[in-house]
């Protein structure tokens, strides 16, 4: 039965009534967690017992990790400038998805957040004020920050802070991408090092999946722009592209999608530009289409389906469900965990091989991930995250 | 019975033992107020659900203060430099009070509030940080801020945001010690206005209890900083002093504080100076002492109830405390409430006759304020300060 990707799904969209009574004040709240009814327990929770912990944090600054909340809150940031498909809409109508994620860290690593959009979208302008905020919280979550500021702004944060920082639309993105290629190529019996890419979308998650593509040992990936194949003869490039041309497109091609897919194994969409059945159809047998872009992906699954071996979405109502939510929450809780102070590439691609892991045991064509809400991810994420970093000597404990 | 008020006072008090416990992994935590524990449930609360309120929002800004949480939200700021009576600690000594703080303002008045605590001490930064932020927040407490650098930062920060601004240590104080003396000149029968008051401390709470002295109608109030009386023949005032010297000390009294209370009908303490009971007989008969400094009264409460005729500390083990908790909750409700974009003299002055009338039922000399964890008074205190702010056409609904 073909499905109509534009049409509502009952059973899983939806309605817009639905929606907005769900968001009505907001998703988040904040409750304390001691009692507060009696003098006495003012006198624990504040004045004047509270002054002891003050002291005591003001003699060993230590202690402020285990005696607040801060050390294990993460700050969900936006300047509003790339939200969802939508684009620029600004802080304001950015909050909803922030408010989302926040309550999701909570929900599946049971981590303390809070969203901070910013009215500035000055890359230096929101890394000083996330600086002087330093003693507020315990890792950064950046969000829906438009290419290429978010490499800039991701990687002067991570200079200034000493804490977890990681960009999810770049890297949360990346490693469910790759853990959905393990399974996709665990399904098949293929060998993810033999496979040659194609990446269509240079921006946040096109620049990280490429980056985390090449560190798990694919060697063959052509990365595409608005423009085309992105190579090193191109007089276009920003600096972010040109960094790319030098390590992908090992065959030196040329030109668009035709030329870019035709014998290619995986397509990974991240951009809204179409695909023809035409162009699936070019591709080599047993092909491997990530069609992700939301809410209309690149291809409908249908039409890939008649040609490829797998077939993966950014959708809930389809199956093989592309879905970040299987790595920001235990990757930040592996790294508050252990006390890493920054997220390497060591880390995400254990993030990747905990999620495999998982989906390892119910694996087929069309279940290469887990569930987006399967709970056993989280806590194997942020084990191997954990165990990652401190094999690479950056955890504290 | 004499009170030693250095010793612990065993049914109040609260071991060093049960304090670092209850604060073990801080005080608050953040909760999703919709599921997610199912595909639907992420479609409505985050994608693809979100967008359609992101897009609405985008579309009617308005919109924003219904469907997220930060209409609602108060800020809870500090920099650390004057911590309860700890001094300069610094943000992250300072984070535990302000932890107690967003827990007080769910506990009483239903509010989310989350701590911000900077690694700045410039003026200038600290309005700066929460001017980008605004889009993250409803309204801001400022918290634990040394004087007179409070008194800029409060008057910038009402300057550069269209919401409600109060820093507590000042304008808290001030509210609940109008409270308070007005509960006490009920229970003597006497009139406020007639009273001569010697206020003991030009900073933060001070000058800001001198204040709403004056605005209540009292015409007598001497000011004394570490150098005795502020009057304005002294060449060593700052300019917050300087305004003060103009409107207060209308007797021209020079010298200390036996040349300040002689005669006088109320002590105010909002230092840490001691006051000998000399200096307390020399007062009026029928005085009123509020010895409000922290954890040691100016005056022990025993010693200056041989003479005044009504004593309050600040400390909950003595009769009659002045607790900020009766003032703050219910002011930022009532200012949220009611979409005020300020807080004014007229607001302030409501909250305090909102205490005074929860008082008022059960009033007698060593009951002039409510208990601080009456549920009765941040209602109260709440839908007087609306109705004040809608009264002088400052609220949006």
């Amino acid at each position: 039965m073909s499905v109509d990707v534009d049409a509502p799904r009952t059973s899983l969209t939806p309605t817009a009534d639905e929606v907005f009574t769900a968001h009505l004040g907001g998703k988040l709240s904040v409750v304390g967690t001691v009692p507060l009814a009696t003098a006495h327990d003012l006198a624990v929770a504040y004045t004047p017992g509270v002054a002891r912990v003050s002291s005591a944090i003001a003699e060993d600054p230590s202690l402020a990790r285990t005696h607040t909340w801060a050390s294990r809150l993460v700050v969900v940031v936006s300047d509003g400038t790339a939200v969802l498909g939508l684009g620029d809409i600004g802080p304001r109508a950015a909050l909803p998805v922030m408010e989302g994620k926040s309550a999701l860290f909570k929900a599946f690593a049971g981590l303390d957040s809070i969203p901070l959009v910013l009215d500035t979208t000055d890359v230096d302008e929101i890394v000083e004020t996330l600086v002087r905020l330093r003693p507020s919280y315990g890792a950064v979550n950046l969000e829906d920050i438009s290419a290429p500021r978010c490499f800039e702004l991701e990687a002067k944060l991570v200079e200034a802070l000493d804490c977890p920082v990681m960009h999810d639309d770049q890297h949360g993105t990346a490693i469910v991408v790759l853990a959905a290629l393990r399974g996709a190529v665990t399904a098949l019996r293929r060998e993810l090092a033999t496979l040659r890419v194609v990446v269509s979308g240079a921006g946040a998650a096109g620049v990280a999946c490429t980056e985390i593509l090449l560190a798990a040992g694919i060697t063959d990936v052509t990365v595409l722009d608005s423009r085309g194949i992105v190579h090193a003869a191109r007089g276009d490039l920003n600096p972010v592209k040109t960094g790319l041309a030098a390590r992908t497109n090992p065959a030196g091609r040329t030109g668009g999608l035709d030329e870019a897919l035709a014998g290619a194994d995986v397509f990974l969409g991240l951009s809204s530009g179409e695909v023809s059945e035409t162009q699936v159809a070019s591709m080599a047998a047993g092909s491997i289409v990530f069609a992700l872009s939301n809410p209309t992906p690149e291809v409908h699954p249908d039409t890939a389906g008649r040609h490829a071996a797998v077939v993966a979405t950014g959708r809930s109502d389809f199956p093989n469900q592309i879905n970040n939510v299987l790595a920001f929450p235990g990757v930040f809780r592996g790294a508050l965990d252990c006390g890493a102070r920054r997220i390497t590439e060591g880390m995400k691609l254990a993030a990747a091989g905990a999620i495999a892991a998982v989906a390892a045991a119910e694996l087929s064509t069309t279940r290469i991930v887990p569930s987006a809400t399967d709970p056993r991810v989280a806590p194997a994420v942020a084990a191997a995250v954990a165990a990652a970093a401190r094999a690479e000597g950056i955890a504290a404990r």
